[in-house]
């Protein structure tokens, strides 16, 4: 199916008042115990049913026979029951007045065999008795701001913009991972398994209607109707970011894939085409998809690909410089007036150069005014600061270092104070980007040359992200800057 | 000046038995004094004099006014006085018997002006005198079996059989940082700075007769000899690994490494065949210098780009298809025998096919089995496995969901019983992993789809390297195995 206009049944799944998990069991690791520790283990603030005849109480909740005992209105049921058994729960949900389900449970076309007719059967039932379902073969859904992670593995993501759709339950989970331990925020998240049912583009389109969410991020491995998706992208595509990923670029991975979840991998060129005429973002690897996504949900989009960068060390800047060339940036030449502004504070033999190399000086607000200078020059949309955030780690490693000895080179006093300097440094920093950032408009990604990959920190003027590597931001400014040229260009 | 034969200068320049520092000071953050500390902060066995006629003592050590002062033979000499005053300073070494100087000291070519003409100077005075000197513009040089770290920022890293050759200060330190946080092993460390006498290519030769060394890393913006650089990389490169980021493959990175270092650039293609033909591994950013460095170090190198793949989760196994294709790496298929062999061990519907999807069970020795059957496959020369190690990390995310709630879903004996097995299974992973690549020579990199990047664990059985993402496995294999291939060609 394809949602035509605003379909209520998406609320009841993703904004359940009352949820009823059809398969409950307290035996640790199965489907059915993993699920309902999940929503319990999140602090779901709904009802929860577990639905089991052979168990009186499960997890210390009451179990029910079946969906049409419980006595009260249930909004969502999950199904972790074998495949044959989901027929009749389908049906049995229509009986009682359910309109959304989850199929967790696979066995169906994927499988192959008896698989493929129950799932024609189970697609009917639905239709017939107006239950919308996702699924099956999928590990489930979470909405974050309602507090329902309906899911085989808890990691708790705090509530934020982005919603991720899935159509690979292992890496969909792996993402929403990433997300929680980068504390990047999850508005939404759906893996689609089959699709039998509610499709990618469904998701997208209702994800594209919610408030809370600013970012949409989408695993893609095929596509039934390419030009009914083209059009639901270009609508949603005006109102927040939408990046996704493709896989199956390959002979083999795209093998692979039909050998996944079944689906056709279409030709990628064709794909590619289509995102790009619809204003996705196409990233190439996991790693992009979230970086990529996070810092759409959390920086301006820049209007051009134009780039000012400011590097601590000159070797970094040249890396940095050949990164952004790689990837489209441009660098364009330090103007007279940058030049005369940078004058009046770096010493008297610095390069002159975009990227402004400030040659190891480690100073708050000597960088802050390099990168003011940068982000107020009109002719860049965006810049790069390298190696100057995250060295309070190093500092760490140099007093481990001296702690070795039993010497008396620092006093304990004077490293605590030492480590108390570049952290208020850092902080000083992190507070002075985020002020420039809002001040002019441009995103402003911090390199600090830590291990981690992407992370963020929180100031009164909003998020700043920082990366471990030049790469890393280059790519995220290269996506974005594309997609801020394409509303440009189809506005 | 090329190294003819063998110089002694430099086992006394890398392992001093004892060192001058001149410059040396009390006042934290001065490079005399940052240096000083270094050394001194990593258990330094040799003596070490400071120089500095304004006083006494420095960091509870006597201090000499002058190197002739000092009443004991000096392997070394380390300067960090003003430029003006180091052709003095050279001929106080000749004076003295001192044959090796490290010239940390900026202000020469690199800063133009009369910084040329002393350039000149110091080389003509330390031919003259029989120094040898590195730099000067360098921040240090390191050599970890010898616990000598002579550098502004000690990170003590483990001794191992990585060496560094690093023509930007700032970049190599970070590269020694990211080497001593991930206990790569490093066997020592050359910034070579403005590179008056002593050339990249004198210290690839010199790291190439040490033993300790087994391989070496190099950061490069420019070589000023390429044939006599080719002639020495072919020599070494039969005995060990040798990897290369060439900086400024692009415009801009081009025009900002000429002024950086002052070196010319040169053509990025004409680099890049040169180290084709001596069989010099090319990467392009920091990252993969550390992580094909670091596996080169640790792992066989693969006799062919053709890899065998189980994931654990369909979606990755198709993200490292297409990344091993865009690489230059093959999948072939399964034959008739390894499919039999994987019928008696996984679930009736897996997907018989390379990527092996082992469809999300949880279990060490069947993950084993599917591993060894692809490691002893004789048509794949190395391994890749997907999503198995690293989920200890997860289970304490899903221990710390449960101890969330005051619920009773879970007693705490329970989830510590399921940590514990979750990390044991890991450890006997990593040591089957570890018994298989001994017994087959082929590499077997497991990517556990944590943060963090390149790890190793120790066994014993050798080293396991594993990764956060499919594609910095594909890079390292792919590196490798050119590697690999180029010496089966030229041998």
């Amino acid at each position: 199916m394809t949602v035509q206009g605003y379909d209520s049944r998406l609320d009841r799944m993703f904004f359940p008042k009352s949820v009823a998990v059809v398969g409950a069991s307290d035996v640790p690791a199965k489907w059915g115990n993993l699920v309902l520790t999940s929503i319990l283990g999140w602090r779901y603030n709904g009802r929860v049913f577990p639905v089991n005849p052979k168990k009186d109480t499960i997890l210390g909740l009451k179990s029910y026979p079946s969906l049409k005992d419980i006595p009260e209105p249930v909004d969502l049921a999950v199904f972790t029951i074998p495949a044959p058994l989901i027929p009749g729960g389908i049906r049995e949900c229509a009986a009682k007045g359910i309109h959304a389900a989850v199929i967790i449970s696979s066995g169906f076309r994927e499988a192959g065999g008896e698989g493929i007719g129950l799932e024609q059967e189970i697609l009917a039932a639905a239709r017939e008795g107006g239950v919308l379902f996702i699924g099956p073969n999928t590990m489930g859904i979470a909405s974050a701001h309602h507090s329902f992670e309906c899911l085989p593995a808890p990691t708790a993501p705090g509530p934020g913009g982005l919603a991720v759709i899935s159509q690979s339950g292992n890496l969909g989970l792996q993402l929403i991972k990433w997300i929680a331990h980068k504390q990047v925020g999850l508005a939404m998240y759906a893996g689609t398994g089959n699709e039998t049912m509610l499709k990618t583009c469904d998701l997208m389109q209702y994800l594209g209607s919610r408030d809370e969410v600013k970012v949409i991020s989408m695993y893609i491995e095929g596509i039934e109707d390419g030009r009914k998706f083209g059009e639901v992208a270009r609508t949603v595509t005006r109102k927040k970011p939408v990046i996704a990923l493709k896989a199956g670029r390959s002979q083999s991975g795209s093998r692979a894939a039909q050998s996944h979840t079944g689906s056709m991998a279409g030709s990628f060129a064709t794909y590619s085409a289509m995102f790009r005429q619809s204003g996705i973002i196409q990233v190439m690897t996991p790693t992009d998809l979230i970086n990529v996504s996070a810092a759409a949900a959390h920086l301006p989009i820049p209007r051009s690909n134009r780039v000012g960068i400011m590097t601590m060390g000159g070797g970094w800047g040249i890396i940095a410089a050949d990164e952004c060339e790689d990837s489209g940036l441009e660098l364009p030449p330090l103007p007279e007036y940058v030049i005369g502004e940078l004058d009046s504070c770096l010493p008297q033999y610095w390069n002159r150069r975009n990227p402004v190399d400030v040659v190891g000086e480690n100073d708050a607000a000597l960088y802050l005014k390099v990168i003011g200078a940068l982000a107020r020059w009109n002719e860049v949309d965006s810049v790069i600061a390298l190696g100057i955030v995250g060295r309070s780690r190093y500092v760490e490693d140099f007093i481990a270092a001296q702690v070795q000895l039993d010497s008396k080179l620092y006093s304990k006093e004077l490293k605590l104070a030492v480590l108390k300097d570049q952290v208020q440094n850092e902080e000083r920093i992190i507070s002075g980007v985020a002020a420039l950032q809002k001040e002019t408009g441009k995103p402003i990604v911090v390199v600090g040359l830590n291990e981690g990959g992407l992370r963020l920190a929180d100031t009164s003027n909003g998020r700043v992200v920082y990366l471990s590597t030049p790469e890393e931001a280059v790519s995220i400014l290269a996506h974005l800057s594309w997609y801020g040229r394409y509303l440009e260009e189809s506005s």
